[in-house]
């Protein structure tokens, strides 16, 4: 059996409160008490438990990590990062699976239940009233893969969307293709709004391009894959796809190698995001990279400041993206 | 500002001890307090904190869900259906991520730190010992995808991967297989043992049949790839190859696509797990069906009923699985 703040006071010949304020970070204990109760602690093995300190610290060292999607293989590389950096922190995730949740009343409710230190929301498509919900509740609050805006209302930390709409489109006119479209991913989302427009400014600079533009349903792979198969079947296909991220791209050349439609020689297709598979022989994306690593450990950093202190104001951190030349569009034409 | 306990006892009338007994399953308190107290915190919006109910329940209503592996697409559907099914029954997973943890006493104290009620091993690759030291330290715990054992020392929930193995074997010969290898997962995990052990044990059968072995150094895409691609170099190939699993038959089948090598004309691949990936039309793998979702949902089962009794027996639970026909395996024969 674990050993218990009883057990370190009986062998400290200590009153147990005198125990509980050796771990209390600020509390008045003499030095020799301290002393005696960490030798007792050191013998029996005892380790303060975080939840009972968090009566008396009034932190849990659990930090809510929010999510709606699980079929974006990216999130998979999301939680690695995540929980190792939390980890590395001394601090836990609190896996909130926010798939179908409209109302962010109720997540309120459940991470205010189980008292968590702060709420990292790590979605592109929820949208902004649920950080805006955890930070009216009380908590401190980081918004990953939020909509870039220059007064935030939570910390926001990720790409700036429209800079890499403007990206996507400036790639494709460069390597010469004249008819492109944007193949985004939920409307709703500020993602997919945002790197829309980005791609139609940049486009405005030159209008012997054609664009066009359509929506999947969600950030997976069946719904790239059936958009795609749609625009086929209404014909005729643009030159080139800024797909609105790798697992739509996926999709799509899915759909587009099932009728025989090659790539790049038929339809150009770059993605966003540059998750793991990206880079897989059998797929070959061309891509832009999202710095998942860089936004992920700054996050924690903020969540963690945020939660030392509560008044800092909300910012916004944008983190600068770049192509991944793969094999999905034709070379950049030389003059 | 949320409501707190005190508020609740001022607004009702009532002493502080009388609101936390309402909240506290089996103390006692009158039909009266009760009504006033309950008509405050409505009143209120108040909720008892799950963390500060712990403290008289003994419940923290947290389970650990203990994972290994964030480079197998198939751990995004693990954890998004864990996730929900705890969510579903009250209860929180705390992420634990145990890439590159070898001592299963790190992960006792840390769970043991924050009180989860009950802990979920979700890896097919952790050694029995994790899941064992948990049940040491007292905790309730389930090996979902554990190996398969008469008298199990924990509870362990999953496919028979011996059974498996005779199945990828007996369906390989009924193809007309003649030579046909086994590409296994990490040497040392139990999954990859047993899948092997079933394979040339149902081959044993079949004395005209070669087989070979050899491993990757983890279940993901670069290490099948890269473990197939030295045995394209090493040459002659079988015929056909049961891959430890789907991520690794993805990676197998890229290093044969970028040596010009078709499936299933030139070499079949069979893979284990039918993993949403497995169906997408650019990958279309023929495997073996593993029923994750009822592993799962009987996997929350199961630790729920050992967190309302401790005493309960460790059980082993087996799933049936069954072979998905798709394109990477030559039809079967017909006399």
């Amino acid at each position: 059996m674990a050993a218990t703040l009883k057990d370190v006071a009986a062998l400290a010949g200590v009153s147990r409160s005198a125990v509980s304020r050796t771990y209390t970070k600020g509390a008045s204990v003499s030095a020799k008490t301290r002393e005696k109760v960490q030798r007792a602690a050191d013998n029996l093995g005892y380790r303060p438990n975080a939840l009972a300190s968090s009566l008396t610290t009034g932190r849990t060292k659990m930090i809510g990590l929010v999510s709606n999607n699980f079929h974006n293989p990216i999130f998979l590389q999301v939680f690695d990062l995540f929980t190792k950096s939390l980890q590395e922190r001394g601090l836990r995730p609190l896996l909130v699976n926010l798939t179908d949740e409209t109302d962010p009343q109720n997540s309120v409710q459940m991470l205010r239940q189980y008292s968590v230190d702060g709420v990292i929301v790590a979605s592109s498509t929820l949208p902004e009233s649920f950080a805006e919900a955890f930070r009216t509740a009380g908590m401190p609050v980081v918004h990953s893969f939020g909509r870039h805006v220059v007064k935030p209302k939570v910390n926001i930390l990720g790409i700036d969307n429209i800079q890499a709409g403007r990206l996507a489109a400036e790639t494709l006119v460069a390597r010469g293709y004249r008819s492109v479209a944007f193949l985004g991913g939920p409307k709703a989302a500020t993602s997919t709004q945002d790197r829309m427009s980005g791609f139609l400014t940049a486009l405005k600079d030159h209008p012997d391009v054609t664009v066009t533009t359509s929506f999947a349903r969600q950030y997976a792979f069946d719904a790239g894959r059936s958009e795609m198969l749609r625009l086929i079947n209404e014909g005729p296909l643009a030159e080139a796809y800024f797909c609105g991220d790798d697992v739509l791209s996926i999709g799509a050349l899915s759909a587009l190698t099932s009728q025989g439609i090659k790539t790049p020689d038929d339809v150009g297709i770059i993605g966003l995001n540059d998750m793991e598979m990206a880079g897989w022989d059998n797929i070959n994306l061309t891509t832009i990279h999202n710095p998942i690593a860089q936004i992920i450990s700054s996050s924690v950093d903020s969540v963690a400041d945020l939660v030392a202190d509560h008044t800092l104001s909300p910012q916004a951190q944008l983190f600068a993206c770049h192509i991944v030349e793969r094999g999905t569009l034709r070379p950049i034409l030389r003059f």
